[in-house]
């Protein structure tokens, strides 16, 4: 199976658009974690045990691991065996660089880490791209749209009459020949985010922003959907990980997980049934 | 002394521009250090301990060490170690993310491995960028033009009729508060450079592209330099350190980088000479 196809399996397996992101702040974590040896590793043993059968994928800031050091990158490690088999695994590192780099970075994500999935930066253009889409198993989801306040700076810039985001759709479209490329939009550009489906019918996007940075699910289903109500993969962090900092947390985050996972396909219902 | 005072620091000091890029692929390193533990480790010991004296600068490109897994990331530390104090060291990772996961890549790279300096990606704007430009002693180069083919893509595309390269500058500059931000221009890009040059007259560059990519490195120096022929940081890396496949390396490898650095400096003589 190609990348897209896993992805379109496990979103029907799971009945689940839901991405977990896992980008564990330990500030924020339960206080009884921080006594034990890994803390990072226990809170995601807790979220992925809770919650592996609600979610199409995980995603893991990689920075949020990198500031740990040695042990930070063993935390990876160890949190990706704790994920089933056939669910999405993003390296979230913003990655891309000059075709030999690339060929490293894509080879440390994918084969040492052996992620399913990573985002990249396209600025750089194809070269740095490549490498994270030769494998049609693995998947490269390109920066598109961002959720950000920065993402004015550039990507909204008129080319020819065409924001540059546009651009970048459309060039992504053109390189998508194994059927492996995704976008990132983020949550908060819901009008962007319909302009940017009604070019591309049928790549997978990496929707964050929902939740903590306050974009709009309903919006993100409907118009993150391909037409058959999949493909779009909703991020939610903070509002799930950090549901409770009692002792037992495993039940609340379960539940916030669940009402994301019931909202989303509430949404999917409403704009994609067949009747 | 912020970043850019420390830069030109030890350019005067070494008298030189060099900055030694310690992509170490292992494949091409001499064969007797494979028997070694950890042979890019041992590598890196022999490339610092020939050439210390005569640069300004190393860069490590992350994936060559992220590659390696856990093992990558002690040789990180363990080289950066070996680097004498005053000579700045740059994290080439292509970083840049939301405000709060780039406060973790800043983090990652400053604080948890001590560089001095990182490499930052501009497509997502500002608030990706000033995590890392925070602390006034510590570097962020963001990408401007880059000297691969993919550069094409976006890199010059015409917005109200400046390339995008050319809005990066700018923004760069508006930026540029704390007096530690340079920019990453490709030594494959002379007439660019020099366009650059004429925006920014006091930020440094960091131009890779000489050597094996076939960069200009007379336009690098003429172009890259400020007025007083210096903040030009020249990256080469394949092209020294891969000298010798001998047992025997270091005086091959040194040779390479003192050639380098006097070429370099015949060049600064030639446009910058205040006669």
């Amino acid at each position: 199976m190609n990348f897209n196809e896993k992805l379109k399996y496990i979103q029907h397996k799971n009945n689940s658009l839901l991405c977990i992101g896992l980008d564990i702040d330990i500030q924020k974590i339960p206080k009884h974690l921080l006594k034990t040896e890994n803390p990072q590793l226990e809170f995601n043993k807790v979220i992925i045990e809770a919650t592996k059968d609600l979610v199409c994928a995980y995603k893991l800031n990689l920075a949020f691991y990198e500031e740990h050091g040695i042990k930070g990158f063993e935390t990876v490690q160890k949190t990706l065996e704790l994920i089933p088999e056939g669910v999405i695994t993003i390296a979230d590192g913003k990655r891309g660089d000059i075709g030999n780099s690339a060929e490293k970075q894509a080879s440390a994500i994918f084969n040492t880490q052996n992620f399913s999935a990573a985002t990249v930066n396209p600025y750089m253009g194809y070269d740095a791209v490549e490498p994270f889409i030769k494998q049609p198993e693995k998947g490269a989801f390109v920066l598109n749209i961002t959720s950000n306040p920065g993402s004015k700076d550039f990507q909204y810039l008129k080319v020819n009459g065409k924001p540059l985001y546009q651009l970048v759709t459309m060039k992504c479209k053109k390189w998508n020949v194994n059927n492996n490329i995704g976008l990132v939009v983020g949550a908060t550009r819901a009008i962007e985010l319909q302009k940017i489906r009604s070019i591309v019918s049928d790549m997978p996007f990496l929707i964050p922003g929902v939740g903590a940075q306050k974009g709009d699910l309903e919006a993100s289903v409907r118009y993150g959907c391909c037409h058959d109500g999949t493909l779009a993969i909703i991020n939610i962090g903070r509002s799930i990980i950090y549901s409770s900092m009692q002792k037992i947390f495993s039940s609340k985050v379960r539940e916030a997980a669940k009402h994301y996972q019931l909202q989303i396909n509430y949404y999917r219902e409403k704009y994609f049934s067949k009747q």
